[in-house]
């Protein structure tokens, strides 16, 4: 029935989204690949985490496909909807977090996800959830102002105002409150999300899904094959360790994964591979690791500034 | 008036603890030495952070005093007695985290806390807690065996089964339950200890704090003259990441200290220097590596086995 929630149909949108992100991402490292790994999950359903590691430009890098079944939803599922936690439900999704070797390219994160949850007749609760986020380690305006104005055209056609709201949305997720610091610059971030039917949410879900390559791949091209310093990779570990920090402290995604008794390896794929924790580090007045916090880690208007955008070519 | 808390006396005592732990583990490291670092609570109070980085011995480690006052008391502080949270309150405590080079002495912890809740005349709820654990990379049976005899011997005038169910505690409470793993080969732990009256529970909390040096410098003393390879070093950069997923997802210390607006420096000063997370690693059948898992971090009654003690003085 036309309005009735299909998961077959978002499962087989979500595992050629896979399929598509994998290749593409491939292309940028030829001498490394994405190694397929499939498993079950306990209660039913399962998924194929897809993982390079050690490659040139990707130094590691996950885009995990999930199919899960369970008899009991957990809290962190549905900020919205505390009356349906301990129904029986599915989740499927995509999740994608890239960690560039290069400290001058960000670190992106995108995930899209459905829900359903009830039995029989009471199956009618379901909703989407996702977005994409960036976390620069280097800040560079033009890769921030394409992120956002890429996000931005994939929800205008479903209003003006989602986009705004979906980026506020974003800035406010992503936000880490001992350190009173966001993650990175934000994008998107959407959830409970089943306005105007399953067809038009689902077209949503698409719109932002397929607009992830367009909106990274600029910034990897652009930014692969510039040179950087020993002192900006240790920068660079130094700061995952923000991403670390939010990522298990705060992260619904995370918990949500494990407190279902979801696959560890799969959720903590998102952990950088080299970290470092230093005591009271001070980036020197003046620099670009001052640069990073005192600017680019603001929330600001990204989409609207005054500057060429890379385009899906890379150029200027 | 005898057997009343005084918060005067334990701060003394507690100030004098991290005096004596700075100055024994500084005797390693006669090129660095311990930073101190004061800094104020917003309610009240503050403390001092000790910290030492990129010693030859100790890579990280922090000796942090702190005395804070607070408004309401956080759900995290108290296990036992839902009742006094959103109580004032004081808290005072020194925490250690020892971060070894070499990943063949093992990371150690020890925390030892007051807590006095309430106002007035209800001024009277208050306990100790605390205790130590120890984290190896590479298990060393006499390592553990020494390190469980010395918690066991500190616990034993205050009566015969007060080991055994702190050793308990310990190993219940350092579980990583997403990967059904024991943070490390444990010690004892104990919270809302406040048996026989001030006078006694505050000579017990003495007994442990005093136990802690005896209980790891010779482990230290015993293991930092070997040499290591690279490849276990990256081993230890790989298990330094449970101890991370420990601290930032279950630690009830590291909860209470982001939930109260503590100092994030200080209560972050635990996590390790260098991480490192892989996809999927296995360790190789056989291996030393393996044997961690298998055969060390397996609870078991290290107190007992019947091996030569490496004594005090570091030699068997």
């Amino acid at each position: 029935m036309p309005g009735e929630p299909d998961i077959r149909t978002v499962t087989g949108y979500l595992k050629t989204l896979q399929d598509v992100i994998c290749h593409s991402l491939g292309t940028l490292e030829p001498a490394a690949g994405f190694c397929v790994d499939g498993w079950e999950h306990p209660a039913g359903g399962g998924g194929v985490s897809r993982v390079l590691e050690m490659g040139s430009v990707i130094e590691k890098g996950g885009v995990n496909f999930s199919h899960v079944k369970g008899e009991s939803l957990p809290p962190s599922a549905s900020q919205d909807r505390p009356e349906i936690v301990g129904l029986p439900f599915e989740a499927t999704g995509v999740s994608v977090v890239i960690h560039p070797r290069s400290p001058l390219i960000p670190t992106c994160h995108m995930n899209v996800r459905f829900f359903c949850a009830g039995t029989g007749a009471e199956r009618a609760v379901w909703w989407f959830g996702g977005g994409y986020d960036l976390t620069p380690y280097y800040g560079f305006v033009d890769d921030c102002v394409h992120w956002h104005r890429t996000a931005r055209d994939a929800c205008n056609a479903f209003g003006p105002g989602v986009y705004p709201k979906l980026k506020r949305q974003c800035d406010d997720y992503f936000f880490i409150a001992h350190r009173n610091e966001p993650r990175g610059i934000g994008g998107i971030f959407f959830d409970d999300w089943n306005h105007d039917g399953f067809e038009q949410a689902f077209g949503f879900l698409r719109s932002v899904g397929d607009s992830f390559l367009p909106a990274y791949l600029p910034i990897m091209e652009r930014r692969k094959d510039i040179s950087w310093t020993p002192a900006q990779r240790e920068f660079q570990a130094y700061r995952r360790g923000r991403y670390v920090e939010f990522n298990l402290v705060y992260d619904r995604g995370t918990l949500f994964g494990l407190q279902s008794g979801g696959r560890t390896e799969s959720i903590l794929m998102s952990l950088p591979p080299g970290v470092r924790w230093s005591y009271r580090y001070k980036a020197p007045p003046g620099s670009e690791e001052a640069r990073l916090t005192e600017y680019f880690l603001v929330p600001r208007d990204w989409a609207c500034l005054q500057v060429p955008d890379i385009g899906r070519s890379g150029e200027i």
